[in-house]
């Protein structure tokens, strides 16, 4: 017995034309190398209609795969529609990573047409000589900004777009055909590609903008700090134009000042960033004086923010901080954390600390070695996991690697503890963890506990092999300049924060720690280095 | 190329799961006549199961009809839940409804196991010898709350879900599988049935509960006015859990000490109901000097509400309205009115009385005659179509009516215009519009004109055919009480409000005006008084 509602699809065309005639004076304002554009979403459904008309004239249809090594720009939100809206996949490579990464993902894909700013040129003529498969580059620029390149097979934005037709119809796809593609950092191995559905982007945007999550309405003002190509901005280029919301895209820039600036000026009330932003941000207001305007909220994510800074937000400027949790394999994230109007400052501090819920749409649980599902006890550490609309059951062309349980849950590799309300506290990534006479240490609370001394600038715990116990944590840490940590004032601080069970056995001192791409320490580089006696351990 | 993302339904029953698991301890307080119950949403969600294995047990299976004549309790709320859970359908039968309109939807849709509350009772007797299909009645009811009744083969609704299974799996039903049946109040004709699937209840209850719409967070408690045989209770039922709110049902009651005290009492938020409880309740404020607690957004549909209640309600409780716009054919409403925080306050109960903006996943258009669409110009008049996740496309066993385009937009009946913005402004029903020389003059807004003369109560406009205007509206007034109105006076009263042009040509004064079950002024019914010469007109 079918029901009678009207057949309306899950794509992505209609959110940005949804925003067109119900939202279509509303303001994005796209801050770009040369220009600062202000612009609407009347006028960015039109362009994105024209860009997907002009590239079907170009040859490219349903399935085709597109690529843009860009910044948040007004540009690059077309994009997002333009190809999805002829039945196209972006791929949003990211310019941060190193030029193997993006050589690998671009030629793993496999496709000819590369979007690029007009300041990743220089980029995308360093990558050119390797690009497998890449015939066509489309500078984001208008005319008389485009630069002298070496590029072969040059358009120019403005004028593509041109030659395209406002009056586009968007393909009808299946809701559950490709829309976006993310690779993972690969901070281990090969990036692996995540393909967003068009199903699982509209209903992941519906219920992260929802009151739990963004809670965003039509009076808000979104500031979106995370790259385009960090899952897919955290939302930011499908959350703006659902809920009507004005939209400021810093392009390129990320220092404290300017970003001050546009949130002061352009009346932000929600703003989404890394924690290093809201430090750095946070250190600007103290230094000049100065308050946030009209800000309200703020997401963070990427690792748990701080609660001193938390503190601060709160008690100096009445900002309130989410946490959120995710991954390329979850799309635009997968839990939230929410802390109810009633709690006491300092328990409202520690609720947004955590990683908060999943949102309607999403479910998590953790599960012991053979996938049997663990309490939600608030205390016993299993495999987390999870499904949902926008979760991923599969990498993209990597069928073998084994990402889904048999019933049908993704394994996010993640270490957490759930309680009893559901809220998820991420204990470690399932490989860094110290498997230690049957319990699990987390590294990273232990780094944690190490980087809240003040003469530590750095630290990170691998495991060491241990006859009785298994493993055993070794912490390697990187003093500030100058200091000295003696091991008895070390252990003794680590004692104030973690179980006696878990102080490490050993430990070592050294000027630098090895880093990936995204800022993260590279556990695998560090095992190296102690494996081939780089680093030393000493007894702590 | 289809995406990777996991397989996941749009089935009522993941949000019944989603409270459970994250919001299991989330109170719902439920108003019965015997007692008063506080429960949670694990309890709710594990009782749903129970009543689903124990309808299985009982030979329902996927498709199968089930129907209620019940008030808003928790147990009503799980029939929702219990009912889809395992395939079936619930007709949720209106018990204010004439006992001929009953009949009718329930023979109609022709099942076997209606569940009654302990109230409906004796009308569930006065019914069953014309009930035609029905044989099985479940009263909602504790064993020891149980009443004598003529009814045959009757079951305890308690004892009956204490037989279930509460590990019972949720049918795996198609997403597009019908969940919920609702009848038109067939205030012309017969009842025309609706059926709506869990596919496009989960996309409105996302959509409805967001910041443009309801803005329900976890820290809200709802108040659910609307009969869950209206529109499915606002989606109330998916509300709630969906966002983890509180839920307040009150059952039967409806008087304003009642209500207040609930509000006051369990810390309500956000209310929904129709004017006439909005003005009561304000009424019995003022009266009693009491203040409404915690409440902040109270959303009114039906009939738009006045502008001095609003007024009211915003300056001496600072609670904010919405108006929606909706009707049985576009399950929870089509359009939600939102007042930006910048406005004044004159411009904001303006925002406030439209019908306001559809919400993502819906779509509103005007068209001619033809179907040909008409300007969004706020000026315009033209027949309102609308289309989207959750508006019906064909009605319930009748598809020879011609609900739906040729282009897929439903026929809402309705004469509207619209803003540049989108926003919705219903002139009339088609069928109660005057055609007076090419142009269109709304018989609601010249029935509003007249009340709010304080010596009238009540006003209909009905249509005269007029040889060269081809129409021209017949004005017919209940006075207040002893009160009298001269022609002169309610002229110059009516110019005030509309153009000069709208003048009704004639005029009658009557005792009193036929309505339907739900209020409603039957035209109908009226334009036969007139035709039968029991109502003259006179010249205004």
């Amino acid at each position: 017995m079918l029901g009678l509602n009207l057949d309306y699809p899950l794509l992505v065309s209609t959110i940005i034309d949804h925003a067109a005639v119900s939202y279509g004076d509303t303001e994005i304002v796209s801050c770009g190398r040369v220009e600062t554009i202000r612009t609407n979403y009347r006028a960015i459904a039109e362009r994105a209609r024209r860009l997907a008309s002009a590239l079907s004239h170009l040859g490219l249809g349903q399935g085709t795969f597109v690529g843009s090594l860009a910044w948040n720009t007004h540009r690059h939100l077309e994009l997002f529609y333009g190809v999805s809206g002829f039945g196209g996949v972006l791929h949003t490579a990211n310019p941060r990573l190193p030029p193997e990464q993006i050589l690998y993902a671009v030629n793993f894909t496999g496709y000819h047409t590369l979007f690029v700013d007009l300041d990743t040129v220089p980029l995308a003529e360093q990558l050119a000589p390797r690009l497998e498969t890449v015939d066509r580059f489309i500078v984001m620029a208008r005319r008389e900004d485009m630069p002298a390149t070496s590029l072969r097979n040059v358009l120019c934005y403005e004028d593509l777009i041109s030659t395209g037709d406002p009056g586009f119809t968007w393909a009808e796809v299946d809701e559950r055909h490709g829309c976006a593609l993310c690779f993972t950092s690969g901070t281990t191995g090969k990036p692996k590609g995540v393909l967003y559905s068009h199903r699982g982007t509209v209903v992941s945007t519906l219920s992260v903008g929802g009151g739990n999550g963004w809670a965003l309405s039509a009076d808000d003002v979104i500031l979106g700090m995370p790259g385009f190509f960090h899952c897919n901005g955290w939302a930011v280029p499908f959350l703006a134009p659902m809920y009507g919301c004005k939209l400021v895209l810093p392009g390129r820039r990320a220092d404290d000042e300017f970003l001050h600036g546009l949130i002061v000026n352009e009346g932000v009330t929600v703003a989404a960033a890394v924690p290093t932003i809201w430090l750095g941000l946070l250190d600007h207001c103290r230094r000049s004086g100065q308050g946030l305007g009209r800000l309200q909220r703020v997401f963070s994510g990427g690792t748990a923010p701080p609660a001193e800074m938390i503190d601060a937000y709160m008690r100096e400027y009445g900002v309130r901080f989410s946490h959120g949790w995710g991954m390329t394999e979850t799309t635009h994230g997968a839990t939230v954390s929410f802390a109810a109007q009633g709690l006491q400052h300092e328990e409202a501090v520690a609720a947004m600390r955590t990683q908060g819920k999943p949102l309607y749409g999403n479910e998590i649980r953790i599960v012991d070695e053979d996938d049997k599902p663990l309490p939600r006890d608030g205390k016993t550490p299993g495999h987390l996991q999870c499904r949902g609309h926008w979760i991923a059951g599969a990498y993209f062309r990597q069928p073998e690697i084994d990402l889904q349980t048999e019933d049908g849950w993704m394994r996010t590799g993640d270490i957490a503890m759930i309680d009893p309300d559901n809220t998820l506290h991420i204990v470690d990534r399932a490989k860094d963890v110290i498997k230690s006479g049957g319990e699990w240490i987390s590294s990273q609370a232990l780094e944690e506990a190490a980087t809240r001394h003040p003469a530590i600038r750095e630290a990170a715990v691998v495991a060491m092999p241990h006859p009785r116990w298994q493993e055993r944590p070794f912490l390697i840490v990187v003093p500030m300049q100058d200091a000295v940590v003696s091991h008895e004032e070390l252990r003794a601080h680590l004692l104030q924060h973690v179980p006696k069970w878990w102080l490490p056995d050993q430990v070592a001192f050294v000027a630098d720690l090895p880093h990936g791409p995204t800022g993260k320490i590279q556990k695998e580089a560090l095992r190296r280095r102690v494996a081939e006696g780089v680093i030393v351990p000493t007894p702590l």
